[in-house]
């Protein structure tokens, strides 16, 4: 029985991220699957359990394939309500609840929320705050103070990707991360910028394929020089080489995701606090 | 046999924040333990799964309990491969790949790195840069063109967590946010600043203990009448008075996170493709 349409729920007693993040790993393990899906947040009472279940009950009522619901629930009697649903229950967090709880030989909580504990004891979530107002306030070389502060400084030509990776590196890992353009008269020079010169361990480096360049530059401004392909394709090619040259890592962000460049950064930037420090920069969702 | 301290391997073949954020979602269920843990990402070849492997046996071999390990590997070989180390293994995405093959009566890719096709169906990539961009240059009111744009508009007094809960909303979600600081002379008036009245069905507003805002504010601006708890308190109470005069939703934003903020505001803004549109906007990761 092939059923390439579906209705998939993500239920959580909390934002319901983590079941979207892993749901989605699942699926796209089902490219030709076409999907409809919901997300209800926050179900924390039965009355609240009630109301998604009637909804999930509604998919098969119509006659549709019965759906599949992708559950973060902490709490035993809620997740056990919502189970009872006509649909795929597939339990992320029951599932691995008990061989845990074995292996510990610890009774889990059962509490709802309480995933903030552990990630403070990881990471303050000020930390986070922190390193968002760094990253805006470090933006395109706006303040060239407290590059000293910062654990890594992007560069790169003109909307190569650097503001939105300093800013997922900010928002995901509580990492500062600063940003500095580059330009051909640096290139020519064969020298990074006087302000960062200094800071060269903790530079890393994007760079972005010339035509995608353009196509970006020219949203931006229509018709200008900054815009032409042969400006982008002078640019791109002079940078790479002053990365090589300088022996600067780095990535092409052409086709690469914020999510992989910041892995990507994280694993090759020396850290000030040396290599094992990537242990302190973990995700917070 | 209880074991209170344990060491934990986050592996996976991409980047290895979804088998990080269900990691710590079930740990944190276990608040006595003390852990200790590495992340392994990119780990796509049999050399790599190798290295892996020596780093998790080596745990048992200097006579520690054994780890846990939270696995996100697509291919089967390499799950197959790390999953005899010694450890209790956590397979999040091997363990419920079979239920939903039969579910869905097809067989799953088991291919690295497919989430990205998936993603790209529900949102474009290319939105969620955009949505940062457009954080960055509408913070603070910084600029005042584009309101019309916005998906949302978050108000509230200096320091009240605005700007980070906008760029949180566009890297996660690809929700354009602005943002627009409230004074005392709106609070007089009664009225939202001019520039966003006609918006009003967009704003949301957040707000903050004064004495937190006090502590925020003092290491800003050190011993300013800004900084002074009177000053904070009466900008609190008058900001908070007109959001319930005017209807404008609110949150307090003292102790709540900014995933939670998000995951609030995306219920409670009537966002402008109607009620059903939060499905548009999921996250990416």
């Amino acid at each position: 029985m092939e059923n390439k349409s579906r209705t998939i729920f993500f239920v959580s007693d909390s934002t319901g991220i983590t079941a979207q993040t892993l749901g989605y790993s699942l699926l796209s393990q089902f490219e030709e699957l076409d999907i409809e899906h919901f997300t209800w947040s926050y179900i924390k009472d039965k009355n609240k359990a009630l109301e998604v279940i009637h909804h999930i009950n509604q998919i098969s009522k119509n006659g549709e394939p019965r759906p599949v619901v992708f559950a973060t629930l902490s709490d035993v009697e809620i997740r056990y309500l919502v189970s009872a649903c006509n649909a795929l229950f597939i339990d992320l967090l029951g599932t691995f609840i008990s061989p845990l709880e074995r292996e510990f030989g610890i009774q889990s909580s059962h509490a709802i929320g309480r995933s903030h504990s552990i990630r403070n004891k990881i990471m303050p979530y000020d930390n986070r705050i922190e390193a968002i107002n760094f990253a805006l306030q470090h933006d395109d070389g706006a303040s060239l103070l407290h590059y000293q502060k910062a654990d890594t400084i992007l560069v790169g030509v003109s909307r190569s990707g650097k503001t939105p990776t300093c800013v997922f590196l900010a928002t995901q890992f509580g990492i500062k991360a600063a940003n500095f353009p580059l330009t051909e008269e640096d290139a020519e020079d064969g020298l990074l910028p006087q302000s960062i010169r200094t800071f060269k361990q903790k530079v890393f480096g994007l760079t972005i394929n010339a035509e995608r360049l353009q196509q970006i530059r020219q949203e931006r401004r229509p018709n200008s020089r900054y815009a032409t392909l042969v400006q982008c394709s002078i640019e791109v090619q002079q940078i790479e080489n002053l990365y090589r040259r300088l022996q600067i890592p780095y990535v092409d962000t052409t086709s690469t995701s914020i999510e992989e460049i910041a892995a990507l950064i994280m694993q090759k930037i020396d850290m000030p606090q040396g290599p094992q420090s990537r242990r302190a920069y973990q995700p917070v969702v």
